[in-house]
């Protein structure tokens, strides 16, 4: 598949700069089809029968193989989830975070991971986002590091495999990783997948990694959690990370990612990092870039005005970017069916 | 809006005797219209930006609205989840329910109830499904008595304004009552909605009622809990039940629940019961009904052979209704829309 047939998958490329995949993904034209089709079938036949559910039962197990390939697991080690807040919340309950515990973050998460942390009542300690920081945090209260493989506010990524302390598991926040740059799960005990970004799904789906599925306790157990039950909720559990499934997911939506996930050609994670650098190149000259090189598919930069006034000003001339609240800054995100002239109309904007 | 104007919103009912809402009710055609209508926008247009998040934002509140007229509460005690077993994850883990607690539940309850109950380490007190028994089993130890309003398998209806006892909290799951038998919240303190099953909207939605959210801790929060936050995780809570939203809900699902709520005649609970009355008088004279009369839209019988063999013999006949697993009964789910004729059609394949 070439550039130009690759990219035509998605219609908003054709009328918009649209640069925020790291918010939603552009949709293929596949996607939407599967799951219109869906839409049709459920409107005409119902939505029940065992047939139908041993077909949704098929389409979450090719979802799963298509998840574990995307970040370099085996499918048992991927639970199906709604969102990387859906995992995080799996991974602090069943780990039974309480008051007196310590987790160290960083000061640049999204609230997706932060949320859960806090509610735990665990002391959250932050650090700089950096990985000597982090570690220097550590202390023998420590029962969890949690971070994000890419930093959302600065696209700056973190090398997890260096944030390595004995008998302290870590927890990854791969929202803007999984799909923007190659999979590497070195030094993650759990990594948590945003569907609808980078992977270009429907909203909203994603995953958890669970590098040792039998060994968390599930606290939030779904009706996947099982294979059979008793009268007071005491169950066999199902094989390796299924178990974490978080809930139903319906028939439009995971057509809908067979479909996505399919649409990305192999060259995907080259071009993109080509097109962060070019977009880096091309703005340097007109604002301060703050995402260090090479670093992610993010180029996040400090506008001289009002970063919400620039989004608006540049969404009227079809380029879409966002703000980042309260760190003053503008995030473009630079995909593989980003084009030269996407990044040059931004570049414009800014001129 | 007469019966046949009604009826016909529901394209499957041209087809099948579909008597399994139970499970997934008939999608009315507007719903799957805006869904696809929302989808093609997302497609050509892209799924970010501040007027994009506005409208879903309003959208959800619009559904909020809707839930709260079906079930008789305030928009601001109603949180949008993912389904019944969310809402009751939600509920468990607010009250901190841990070893050493016991909980009261019936001997009927689904696994999206139980399964939460279960692995908050609890001692769940299994008794029949009966109010007195249930009463009977509440001890100076009980925290939470969690049942059923409507049990999913035998369609008894529980008298929750009964299960009153001091300082013990009553989580009510209302899959099978919430769109089918008149709201009715007395004696409830949180009570779960499942949209995709009465209410006929796209799955997996629902909500969560809760009398109190203010005195209800956020264990599982998501990004809509807070209105800011700190680097640590703390955060200001949104105001009323809100904080406890479950997580993002796209623009096609959204715009689909507001359409299936809209489906609804003002006459939807009198002609429900009406048709689940004429169910058991056809059925009565042919197998053992085991649901009391006057209870609720599920109509459950034990058949003379195999449950199974008989859903698949009937599913033949485009008679659409399930086996209860492990309680040798055959479930058939009359709503408003449903016909003498499909009620005719499966009582002949009864006899």
């Amino acid at each position: 598949m070439d550039f130009a047939e690759a990219r035509s998958q998605f219609p908003v490329l054709e009328r918009q700069a649209y640069l925020n995949a790291g918010s939603n993904g552009p949709l293929p034209r596949a996607a939407v089809e599967a799951a219109q089709a869906w839409l049709e079938r459920d409107l005409a036949q119902g939505r029940s029968g065992m047939p139908y559910i041993d077909e949704l039962a098929g389409l979450r197990e090719q979802v799963r193989v298509g998840f574990a390939e995307v970040v370099g697991a085996s499918p048992e080690q991927i639970a199906l989830t709604d969102s990387t807040t859906r995992g995080c919340q799996i991974v602090v309950a069943g780990l039974g975070l309480a008051a007196g515990d310590e987790v160290v973050t960083t000061d640049e998460e999204h609230f997706g991971l932060l949320g859960p942390l806090h509610a735990s009542g665990a002391r959250v300690v932050v650090t700089s986002a950096d990985e000597d920081a982090v570690l220097a945090a550590v202390t023998p209260g420590t029962r969890l590091i949690a971070v994000s493989h890419v930093l959302w506010t600065t696209g700056r990524r973190l090398d997890i495999a260096r944030l390595q302390e004995p008998g302290v598991p870590v927890l990854v926040d791969g929202a803007q990783s999984a799909g923007a740059i190659p999979g590497d799960l070195t030094g993650a005990d759990y990594f948590t997948i945003s569907a609808q970004k980078w992977l270009c799904a429907p909203e909203p789906t994603g995953a958890l990694f669970v590098r040792e599925p039998e060994r968390l306790p599930v606290v939030l157990p779904s009706y996947f959690a099982m294979t059979a039950h008793e009268q007071d909720g005491s169950y066999a559990a199902r094989d390796g990370a299924r178990r974490f499934d978080s809930g139903w997911l319906a028939g439009p939506i995971l057509s809908g990612i067979v479909a996505s996930l399919a649409c990305h050609p192999e060259w995907r994670y080259e071009r993109a990092a080509e097109m962060a650098a070019r977009c880096r190149a091309l703005l340097e000259p007109l604002v301060e870039v703050v995402t260090p090189p090479g670093h992610s598919t993010l180029v996040s930069f400090r506008p001289e005005g009002d970063p919400g006034e620039l989004v608006r000003s540049l969404d009227e001339r079809g380029v879409v970017v966002r703000e980042i609240p309260g760190h003053g800054v503008v995030r473009a995100s630079c995909g593989w069916w980003t084009s030269e002239d996407d990044l040059e109309r931004l570049a414009d904007g800014l001129s």
